[in-house]
């Protein structure tokens, strides 16, 4: 029987991949409980999506910076999942950089999926990147979160082709289509391997 | 019935890409006549190959430089390849940069391969730094040589998974089965379809 890590998750979207995440878990394919949701945008889908599903879910102001956390967000972000439990913090389209203290307390223990094979393509709207760049063969890329951005250590990838037909909107459906296959075999590989980080490589033994 | 354009192909190595054309047009998979074979390195393992297997071949001295042809070289290519009426210039594992000149002459008609993913791993030994990122996957691409370093429009891409096991040694091979198998079907869209390019990219309609 393996344990139950308590996640968190972060979104600023719709939240389509926190759905995701929650399905695998009520269908045992992600040993987890999801102990809280965030998110730094009051109207976000997200929030009414983790209500419907009966999960805890909050609020919080970012601050007034555009792209991350002031300070006293992080802090207030910090004290939630603390609170909670939590001891993954799993990214689901948060739009917003985690910064130091974050990123110590929860050393090599924030999770992202990023819609391309990185390092190709990092940044906003890596389905649109790739299309502009032409190639045949795009994907997506769960991975812990570093300073960097779009950088950390690669837990797990999955390809996706690229048709001539593609428009930006048909490609994006495609990899969210392959992310929410994804991130809950790699939130589980992370959660219940026991993870090996050597500079940027990410190994995973099994877990006894 | 196609008709058959005639091709040169330009490497510095062993020709293991040669020697899959060629396998290719042999086995009618490839509609091209291999029409001349020029490499800039008098030992190198693809003019030994080239000769075994009766192909036309010719060492062509590159000049002073390390990474590219001189002006004098590069007109002698030009002279030989354009004397064997070559229409598509193929590039199997050539090691300098093809300049204005050369390009101007060949537009939109010389085609490389790279063994990765581009854009990620342009340059030397993309299979190592593709270990070293911890990538979980990578790839070959097939691309028309423009100005940049491996930057020029891309006809096709393959996929490759890495293992938690692989050396460079075994990456690489494994990326070169893939190429083997992706070049021949690349040079015959590049050669039989109508590409069209606009910007970067490059899509192709069957020739009529």
């Amino acid at each position: 029987m393996l344990s139950r890590p308590k996640i968190g998750i972060l979104g600023s979207g719709k939240g389509s991949n926190m759905v995701a995440l929650h399905q695998a878990v009520q269908e045992g394919r992600l040993d987890a409980d999801i102990a809280l949701v965030i998110s730094d945008v009051q109207e976000a889908g997200i929030l009414e999506q983790a209500s419907k599903m009966g999960l805890k879910h909050i609020y919080l102001a970012p601050g007034p910076y555009r792209t991350k956390l002031d300070e006293q967000a992080e802090l207030s972000y910090l004290q939630h999942l603390q609170g909670a439990g939590v001891q993954w913090v799993v990214l689901a389209g948060f739009m917003r950089i985690l910064k130091g203290e974050f990123l110590r307390v929860f050393h090599h223990r924030v999770i992202n999926i990023h819609p391309s094979l990185l390092p190709s393509f990092p940044g906003l709207e890596a389905w649109k990147q790739a299309l502009d760049y032409g190639v045949k063969f795009t994907g997506c890329t769960v991975h812990l979160v570093d300073q960097g951005i779009d950088t950390g250590p690669i837990i797990m990838q999955q390809t996706v082709p690229v048709s001539e037909e593609d428009t930006p909107q048909s490609l994006h459906a495609r990899i969210q289509q392959a992310e929410h296959e994804t991130y809950p075999l790699a939130v589980q590989k992370a959660l219940h391997s026991q993870l090996k980080i050597q500079g940027r490589l990410c190994t995973a033994e099994e877990a006894g």
